[in-house]
């Protein structure tokens, strides 16, 4: 049955985790096969060409699994990587970005909305281009933060260090009078605390990871693909270091990991 | 003329040019191809088996310059590497590991001797056994500093946030008399400055940079292949994002880059 292939899910290393916490709790009976780059990550601070790359043969050895659909749970190889993939598969694919970007267009009241992300997304524009596709007159203002995403796999989740660094990032943003915030990468999520303290209550914080299971729930019934029942199997698979990564996996994950396996990524 | 063949010099990205920057000081007429693993940097983080597979990918590109001889300037892939490498070339091979830690055990007076440098080096343990070589009787103490590579890439180089973070990292040092602190990861001789600080004036730091090419120089001498005058020709490669290593290289070398090139380092 097409319904319990399972969903491929793919990041540069761990963030893609956030987006996996999501899927479980939305869409609790999809099986999931999750690639973690971790032996090439970051992505963020990479060229456009190397992330298509790494994109494209991570997809192949997703493939293997026989995936009925592919999510790219990270904001830089969505931003750079998803159209060309897209063209090339006959299976449907969703990135983070759009869904993302469509629900901060849509709560921003003042039409000003911010969004931080590593320094690849922000270059690539991407953020606002879909947001103008749905209302041009929108205002985005992007800052990188490169730091955040070493600061949170150190686990500086609730640090003055972690928050000097926001505060330094985010100033440009205060000082602008947005009243929308994306979380434009997937490990950003995780210091919410420090970045929602910093705005303000008056800024809301947009998680793509949690728009995009919904969006993953919306498609796969559309395409009458949705598991709606039966207890989920969770396969993970990395480049590099499997231990370093089931120990942040389940400090974030409401489920226990069952495996980790080691892939040679670069010879697919 | 085997004297006038380059010297090869490889890191996992830009770390090593603190090694190339000692080199062209002390050896001024040697010609020198640089390669920098800009892809998949870090590789402190990542497993021996991986920085086995990086580093025997990166001799094999270096070798197509008929290089004379090759420097393994990160400590990682040192820590990893470098024996599995010297048992299958013909050519003088060395790392950085070994002549930082000769002189931090000759400079030692009270037989305790500090290390900071990646996960993946403390992990390996190489300084302790290299020092153990030398006098068992030095205690070793290590200490991994993830955060000072990003730092150092973020250009955080005198800032209050890498001060806090330095002196959490070096607590147990300061607390534990070594005389002696090896900076263990080629990052490191750019914040030399907050580290001696934090040390204070009695605590010797010892660069295996600066070793390394007093170590070189001594190879090349011995081998009869030390090119001692002419100008030097200086030749750059990367695996991704050429522009953003020129301008890091052009802020700390003594020279002007002539030029980058991108490799697509996985084919070989």
């Amino acid at each position: 049955m097409l319904k319990d292939a399972p969903i491929g899910v793919f990041d540069s290393g761990v963030g893609g985790l956030t987006v996996v916490r999501e899927i479980i709790r939305q869409l609790p009976s999809e099986n999931i096969v999750y690639f973690g780059d971790t032996a090439r990550v970051p992505y963020g601070s990479k060229s456009r060409d190397t992330v298509i790359q790494f994109s494209r043969q991570i997809v192949r050895f997703l493939r293997t699994y026989d995936v009925k659909a592919i999510v790219v749970a990270c904001n830089t190889a969505s931003a750079y990587a998803l159209d060309t993939l897209k063209a090339q598969l006959d299976i449907p694919i969703i990135g983070v970005v759009r869904p993302g970007a469509l629900v901060a267009a849509r709560a921003t009241r003042n039409k000003k909305v911010g969004v931080i992300a590593t320094e690849g997304t922000i270059k690539s524009g991407i953020y606002a281009s879909v947001i103008h596709e749905h209302d041009p007159a929108i205002k985005v203002l992007g800052k990188a933060c490169p730091l955040f995403v070493p600061l949170v796999e150190e686990g500086l989740l609730e640090d003055a260090v972690t928050d000097e660094i926001a505060r330094r990032y985010l100033k440009p943003l205060q000082e602008s009078d947005i009243d929308t915030l994306v979380l434009g990468c997937t490990h950003y999520p995780l210091i919410r605390k420090t970045i929602g303290r910093l705005m303000g209550e008056d800024v809301t914080l947009v998680n793509p990871a949690y728009e995009t299971a919904i969006s993953l729930k919306r498609l796969l019934q559309e395409e009458n693909i949705y598991r709606s029942e039966g207890e989920a199997r969770y396969r993970f698979f990395v480049s590099d270091a499997e231990e370093r990564f089931s120990q942040f996996a389940n400090s974030i994950l409401p489920v226990d990991l069952v495996w980790t396996r080691m892939v040679p990524i670069d010879e697919y």
